[in-house]
């Protein structure tokens, strides 16, 4: 009998950010993901890394340049605020780590062509936070795509709803596109592969919190994307469900239709004398923690065999273009060519 | 003890035009529409008015004018080829008979104004064939949004996929909207109530039937609709959806969210090693024969009792402003403002 | 072209019992029956017969005798109290009618046999209304086990949930399993074609109304069955369901497995802050009504064609042993042989 | 700003049994259990330990009495053959270990007495294997219980359909009821808290396999409970469902009903010409590996905790006595009281 293999060699991780979402990918990071080690978290609120890193055994730096001199280091998960993903992504790539970022990869194109360029001179891989192609279903849906299971695609929608703000004074108007419905767009691009988007139309609106569409709020959208395959696409965001987060997709097809979400809460349903009920997922992480654990499991991987993640900066880039599309259209009122308009616009400047 | 109440009285109802949907409306005239009797049925086609009359206990007549003539027909429903509405409902209108008419009631505002004025000047009832309007879940769906459950609509959608035509060299290029979207057009309109729309942009491909592309074929397409109120909707159609008849709703608002729509054909689930499959509804007379006989009895009744029907002329109006709307906004590529724009277009030159 | 063919013959049915079901079925017959004519309805009740005929265009009587005398009454509807349906069907068949009896066709195998001989002997048509056969999931159900979609059948269940009764004081102890389980046993034979009853067990009590225990209510029941090719299943139900009427059954084989009913009330969905709601069926009449109209054409064409029904006196009688030899079961608190013990007992001294 | 607080001190844990659910906790406990260490697996087969500890960082030992040596290892889990199982927990109790054993605890009520009593004597906790518990949707069907939202239960059903064994001629007459159903027995008492079972009635036969019924195989059992709250339960399996592993329960009380289970194994449907098609669960670790963290995580706690597990030995007892009582029902061909049978029997006798 053959000796057993060895275990692997732990890889360790960096995380950059100690908010929400950052805290989620310390967790899975420290107890989910097989082979990763969280080593350091760095966060420039006092308080914040040590609050994050310690009960997970890792080394709370406020400093970054800190976490990025650590040769404990192999990879970075950045989490931090997103008009710094760029320049970190810059930064975690000359330091000669592997790197993972938060969506989006930049706030435009100029930004996530830099990242691209950082990670490949330093020959390190480059992920972006596309969780949902991590989940099951949407795995499934694309495999069920590249099976032919459904013929050519026709019509696409992915929409997503979250479960409300706490602030809406303080969302910028970019938000809604390069924030939330980015994730729609990349679910559609990847659901309809080797096809180009064409044409991009949005509309959107401050109907959650009108009290804010003055000062520039948009918390509802819908955006017509045209590829050069001849599929429609739709995507569709608001920022505020009240029956918490709502994440679906359907491709149709000249030779069926998958449809993608809805699931509830738990395996669970009630009847009583007002009917039939069910609890609905209330946030992301209660809906895609396995995705998440599944991407940063990709992460690791990469770093450890030093590869292209499945995910890269190419995907980043190519969403942000029709995010960057969509604010241009909400602009000029009518539809745009990502092609021509997506290099032209920075959503800070939005 | 008080003496039982009469039954009605039968209120005679002629047919005019017994293609597919003509035959399937007389028969439910004939055996599903307490107090709807089916008098006579026209065609021109030599032997169709017969074959469909006799059986039901009707008299066929050739020639259109003869039913009108007939002192039995009370009310008239209109199932020709489209192009020949408008000048039925006026003519039916002419003669003193109530007015039940497929869509579209007309292929320009023009038409269904004629239509509209007609059988206002006559006292006759002038019904438009919005069936979705009448079934359970759609009505269920309307009375939810009337009762406040789902709050201020935000985000309205309406599907349809047929099952497949059978020569799409036949088909105009103005059918997908005028013919098939309208129905969602109208299911929009009708659930946001008291909001206009104010601004349409469609976008079509013929990605069933590629080869008739060149001719104008247009057989996929999504529009959005944006209302004065605030709310974006989205009518999406195709032609062909290989597992049959598929229509699906959605309205989201500030309250909640409704969804309409998907069930399996019948309340059965086969499972076995392939996983869990059930079958789907294969045509608009299997998935909306109730709400068909409803429409109908509806009609029937409101010709006895000469009053308006709750789906109108006006609503026919309303919808087909929208659908030629989306014709304009495929030639020029941008969105329209229906009140601009609908008057201004005939079907016909589209 | 050859001449079209003529309408049926339309086929005089009168119906016995005006009460909840007796109305139901008359108005079925009246308006969704094709080629069925009520011409009668009797009802003992003064004004009973009337209120129910009148507005149907039938004619009341008083007295069964009267409506077994008219010539134009040729297929009889016994909707009468459970008591008097055996007697009612030897009369109806004496009298040279077709038979359509309400389930149970007796009280006893004694009454049902009766029954049977004497409309076999008058050579008339006898239906039982085991409606569920004729609903399109429990049909389309029976059709994969033909097929052999789910293999041989291992495990069968069969449910019912009542939404509660008006009196439970009034109820007698056998009606849970004579009037309720009946339809469940009837449902669980026919799944399994081919296959006899070998042993019956049954467990019931009075838990929706315990006050009635005492006096010998069973509101309650559980059945298991084993059959003569081995499989094993089991008939529920209760008299009280707060959210409704609930019919489900599932047919488990070597092959794969058959999920039968528990649909919504409409095909929507609302989600709120409490997640995702749908409303239930409420009653038989809703849940059934399209069955009710089949089982009621089947009768009206077999008593036209002078054939049997596709379910006869022969399925009353297989259905009622079982039922029966619950009864005993519960007596003797072990299983029972209905082979044995079913021909025993009369339902009404139990 | 007060200190963070420090991170858990791991919990060492052995595991004993590499065999196939051995393997997956043990990796549950090296990757998905936060505070858990896995410290050694020991297993008799030579390699066995080696193949599984050494990729997860444990360390392989053949011998149990080793295991049980070790200071490092705090609680042990058992995963050995079953009928080791009490011998195990009495010497992993006595070596001053907390104890999670696999289901069931022992093969006869007085095996399991010793464990309780060990494991009392040594101050330890003990937990056994009921994982359903720790799913969401059977955790909130008990909430929902303990909340009043179905009223007081009448009827209960539990079932599991597992995906086929590898060779039926190896598996023990008991099997069927011990090993499968006591799962769902647990299940039944658990969901109906405070009622203690009166009556147990099973049936069961060689369907799946029948060419080993000779032999004493039961592939398909039935089993009814009766409660002292007069509570009817039903509890069904098989060995082989085609179409992967299924677990389902239903609690319909006097106030409404709970419906657990069934759902798709993606979050995904297909349609195509042959209707809507889901995958299906195809395995326990599949459709419960949050289960098995979650009570892996549970025992870790109460180990470091020094405390009472939420499922004990208790809880093992008395569904054993159920599971006890279904062999003697089998044998008897009727109804009998476990509090009269359950100590009479042991399964490696029946």
């Amino acid at each position: 009998m053959s000796a057993p293999l060895p275990p692997p060699r732990p890889t360790g991780i960096g995380l950059i950010g100690a908010g929400r979402i950052g805290s989620s990918h310390a967790r899975l990071l420290a107890t989910r993901v097989p082979g990763a080690r969280l080593v350091a978290v760095a966060d420039p609120r006092p308080g914040a890394a040590a609050a994050l890193a310690e009960p997970l055994g890792a080394r709370p730096v406020a400093d970054v340049e800190d976490l990025l001199a650590d040769p404990a280091v192999e990879g970075v998960v950045i989490t931090a605020t997103t008009e710094a993903h760029a320049d970190l992504v810059e930064a975690a790539a000359r330091a000669g780590k592997g790197v993972f970022c938060e969506k989006p990869a930049g706030l435009s194109l100029a930004e996530v062509d830099r990242g691209i360029a950082a990670t490949t001179t330093a020959g390190v891989p480059f992920q972006v936070g596309f969780n949902r192609r991590f989940s099951p279903e949407f795995a499934a849906a694309r495999a069920a795509v590249d099976a032919g299971r459904i013929g050519t695609p026709h019509l696409l929608r992915s929409l997503t709803r979250d479960p409300g703000l706490p602030d809406y004074g303080r969302v910028p108007a970019w938000a809604i596109f390069v924030l939330t419905l980015i994730h729609d767009i990349d679910t559609l691009l990847w659901l309809n592969p080797g096809a180009e988007p064409v044409s991009v139309y949005a509309v959107a609106d401050a109907l959650v919190a009108p009290e804010f569409k003055a000062a520039g709020l948009l918390d509802t959208a819908v955006v017509t994307i045209r590829f050069d395959n001849g599929a429609l696409a739709t995507a569709e965001a608001s920022f505020s469900a009240t029956y918490g987060y709502d994440v679906r997709g359907e491709v149709f097809g000249s030779g069926g239709r998958l449809e993608i979400g809805g699931r509830p809460r738990q395996d669970l349903a009630l009847f009583d004398a007002d009917g039939r009920h069910a609890d609905t997922p209330r946030g992301d992480v209660e809906l895609f923690g396995d995705a998440y654990a599944a991407e940063l499991a990709e992460f690791t991987a990469a770093v450890r065999e030093r590869r292209n993640p499945v995910v890269t900066g190419h995907d980043a880039r190519r969403a942000l273009a029709v995010a960057l599309s969509c604010i241009v259209s909400v602009r000029s009122g009518g539809p745009v060519d990502p092609a021509v308009v997506a290099g032209t616009v920075d959503a800070r400047q939005s």
